[in-house]
């Protein structure tokens, strides 16, 4: 993931996470619903605490990190408000592996808290007080002290998997996907690869769930939103995001110009995963620590609807825009692992390359891909 | 302060504050003691928690966070066994201000959790589990929920003060300070000067105090080190550590040559104070909140006594070697506030001087300076 300033960064380019005004629609002011129900339901729950401790996992860098913050706190001011309770304390952890940017992210912190202090000047009801810290790690693994969340969400960080999915063979050993010419699964991918990616899936997202249910207090509420399938016929493997076909599609149009080896796009593949709703229910079935309080597909679109064309300008062409947007958040979130893999010259050429592509595809389809909400219960 | 990566940065100068073998007998071990003690008393205090929550206050980046922090888990761990109880889980909360380099500190974490898992797997004995986040903020101000710490410590931090001290005029405003010169108390000060320092560090101090009584459990416990001073005396002002007046010295040199104004030097002063004894003892019984369970004044210095010159080498100048292990911590602390002030133009040529001071310095004098460990436990 790119460190979080400059153009090319993630929080520059993270349009549909942030939900600038245009998304609102989208996953922002969908998710910000369940997630503040979700919130206020956990502080029921847990009969009102004086500290109430939530976890955003997965937070990467941008002011969308703490908007999605704000959000609850208000909900949860207001839910105390309604019972005439004094609101809590809040004790927030941000989440994300590492490597994430936190020293951009914790850049904003000065600025929000003084946002925060005038905001508790000039309310007269009672705001909350909130702790912010960061928690750099993997969450599929712990990440917290036992029974100490009460709330917890997850943006758009699910479907990446915790490794590239490896191959099985028969004595149980490992090898790279044979997946030649593609990044993730494909037409022309073998059912191995299919399979590969659900087993990774399923190892990571149980994990996931065991992790946090022993983090999480009993009654306490998750919301996670990520990048799903509609699909749910097992005998025919997924399609995959247009958008990894297009990366694909440039990448071997890099290697028939000489600039990569061919064989270094063969044995490159992307540690994600999109999964079928009825996936993600026998999982969470399977693991049996949480109950499902709700859980949705909903469709999401990179179209740059925001804005009419800028007046006088007859030239501007929306796909154009929803291809340069998509580029640049692709590139955001990938291009230290594209470089470490196929070296940094190749990197514009490849974007420039990929932004074509995209162009082409966004004026014969629809930008529109799929992710799932889900609400969940500790039981 | 530097980030934390490359020649220049605080991890690379830390020596003090690290504890290297040759200052192990100083600041390090003197405060490892107090530090194990006074967690394990705050640990009986709590009557064993399962969950037990420390904060290390000032943290800065460098391998020494996390020795400090493994040293007070080895203490804990021994502490279960003799009573016959698990270990319980710790919640590790780094604080620094928000410019700190967390990213660098960070990156840290994989290696130290891998060798904690693999020390986890090699013991008989059960070992803590800890989860580490980072805590942007200073700390002259709440940082953590209340009623949430069992033990907390600062090492070499609390003699930077919030911010650069004001003098104050008989109607109440505040003006820069009158130190021609000088950027800290020196004999040159006026006695104004001195009062301001003494003022501010007192109601930082007193802040300090206040909030964290506010987020620390009864019985819980603090361990402080920091820079002091010996004479306690109030009509005199005390000296200031040698390294400011060299540093306004090497300010003032460069002046004289023309690379900077001299009104610039005459405006910085450094935020920084170095109390008394019993100025400290009076704000600690003035807040009530803890009890002083210890309070000694040690000495610290620079000399570069851990190696005997390298063989064959008839030029090896320990003096030197301290000057220049010196100028580098100090660069380290301040490149950032002095680039800022005077630009970065002169920086070089500065420290160069500065390491030229300082060696002539050691040639006359002891390297020593005062500091004072106080180990404090809420009432």
């Amino acid at each position: 993931m790119n460190s979080g300033v400059g153009d090319m960064s993630y929080a520059e380019n993270s349009t549909i996470q942030i939900g600038d005004p245009f998304k609102q629609k989208m996953i922002a002011s969908f998710a910000k619903t369940a997630r503040q129900e979700a919130a206020v339901d956990s502080f029921r729950a847990a009969i009102c605490p004086t500290k109430m401790t939530i976890a955003d996992l997965g937070c990467s860098v941008g002011p969308n990190v703490l908007q999605m913050a704000s959000e609850i706190f208000e909900a949860i001011e207001q839910a105390s408000h309604q019972l005439n309770r004094k609101p809590p304390e809040m004790q927030v952890f941000l989440n994300d592996l590492p490597g994430n940017d936190f020293n951009t992210l914790f850049s904003l912190l000065p600025e929000f808290h003084k946002l925060r202090e005038r905001k508790l000047q000039e309310s007269e009801q009672e705001q909350v007080h909130c702790f912010i810290s960061g928690v750099p790690g993997s969450f599929y693994g712990r990440l917290f002290v036992s029974k100490s969340l009460h709330f917890a969400y997850s943006s758009s960080s699910l479907h990446w998997l915790s490794q590239v999915p490896q191959m099985q063979l028969q004595d149980g050993s490992e090898v790279p996907l044979n997946n030649k010419g593609n990044i993730y699964i494909s037409h022309a991918s073998p059912p191995s690869v299919f399979e590969a990616h659900k087993k990774q899936f399923k190892r990571d997202f149980s994990l996931f769930l065991k992790c946090r249910g022993e983090e999480v207090v009993e009654g306490s509420h998750m919301v996670l939103t990520f990048v799903a399938r509609r699909s749910s016929d097992p005998s025919t493997p997924p399609m995959g995001c247009y958008m990894w076909e297009l990366l694909a599609k440039a990448l071997m149009d890099m290697a028939s110009l000489g600039l990569i080896e061919e064989e270094k796009v063969d044995s490159f593949n992307l540690p994600w995963y999109e999964p079928s709703m009825e996936e993600l229910k026998d999982e969470i079935t399977i693991q049996g620590l949480f109950s499902i309080k709700k859980i949705e597909l909903f469709e999401v679109n990179w179209d740059d609807n925001s804005q009419e064309a800028p007046r006088n300008d007859h030239n501007y062409n929306p796909m154009a825009k929803s291809a340069q947007t998509m580029a640049k958040t692709v590139r955001a979130a990938l291009e230290s692992m594209l470089k470490s893999h196929f070296g940094e010259a190749v990197i514009e050429k490849l974007f420039e390359r990929y932004c074509f592509l995209l162009e082409e595809f966004y004026s014969k389809n629809k930008s529109e891909f799929t992710n799932i909400l889900i609400v969940l219960a500790r039981k």
